[in-house]
């Protein structure tokens, strides 16, 4: 065995333990604290996994949910960044390209590119993978919201449109769980969780 | 799309959400708090993608990893057992089955007893998929508690022959790695973090 390799992984994999401390804006259900990023990743692995009869087109399942495990890592360094936040959203790709270098350079060569590239992949949002795991991304924090009687858009005075405009995404990935999601959002319309600022 | 099947396997996904409020003996690295269920599982679906190459046996990774996602989640009901909990470890069983039932049975009939097989795969302890499983749930816990100074051990009075014994398991999945945390564990004997009851 290659010891140094091993440890070059080991210290990657003890790096990765801090994404326990990144906290998010989505409660957990049973309006219990807030989330954080490991928990998160979790939730949507085992997801895609449930879910892949969903999936628009056939993917491979194993680097989805690779794809999942990983797509926040780089918030150890970056920090969360909540999905309405506008001024946050300006200097994310920047914060969040340093932090992908740094850390992923902490593996052995051929995984810190293999690494970067699913990364890469994922941000893209173009193949067939990328597309179900964001759908994931953006479906796992809307169910435990929905649980939660949309808590988390009233704490910040979420708009519906800003709202239609993150999971309308969804629908590259999962044109099913993208109307699904689209139905719940008119109730939560209905019972003022989302603020109406649509055009009549 | 068959409303009712979604219904199911989302009523699944929000109790599976429960496991996130399920803490280990484990402390986070840096001697942080004590880790959960999910983050647990979390870290070692990661660390089986990274570290697959050192599997004793090919490995369908997806089927591991959706192995290391769930291997936990009977919890919610039973409770975490700690490795080293002899009282604790005689009941487990029996609380573990009715949890299993239980849960599972949330999803769709097909999805209950693929996730009832895979579980039971899991506990069963003989395909490569489970053994190598297995091997992380060993490691990841080892890999926290000797970031930390062998602190977990310290706390529980924990004897060298039982960490060797759970962690000779690792063997089955992954020679390499047991090698590597054996060569580990007497540098924590040297430094006392283990009590040394091996006969000369």
């Amino acid at each position: 065995m290659d010891r140094q390799r091993l440890e070059k992984q080991i210290d990657f994999i003890l790096e990765a333990d801090k994404e326990k401390n990144i906290l998010r804006q989505t409660h957990l259900s049973g309006h219990g604290r807030r989330e954080n990023d490991a928990e998160h990743a979790w939730h949507m692995a085992l997801m895609a996994w449930l879910l892949k009869e969903y999936s628009n087109q056939e993917i491979d399942i194993a680097r989805t949910m690779a794809m999942c495990l990983i797509h926040d890592i780089v918030e150890i360094d970056a920090g969360d960044t909540y999905a309405y936040d506008e001024e946050g959203l300006k200097t994310q790709k920047e914060r969040e390209e340093k932090a992908k270098q740094r850390i992923f350079s902490l593996l052995p060569d051929d995984q810190r590119d293999e690494m970067t590239a699913l990364f890469d992949e994922f941000e893209a949002f173009e193949t067939p993978e990328s597309c179900f795991a964001h759908a994931m991304d953006n479906f796992q924090p809307f169910l435990l919201n929905d649980s939660n009687g949309g808590g988390d858009w009233r704490e910040h005075a979420v708009t519906v449109s800003k709202v239609l405009g993150r999971q309308s995404q969804s629908a590259k990935g999962s044109a099913q769980i993208a109307g699904f999601v689209f139905e719940k959002l008119e109730e939560h319309v209905r019972e003022g969780n989302l603020i109406e600022d649509r055009d009549k």
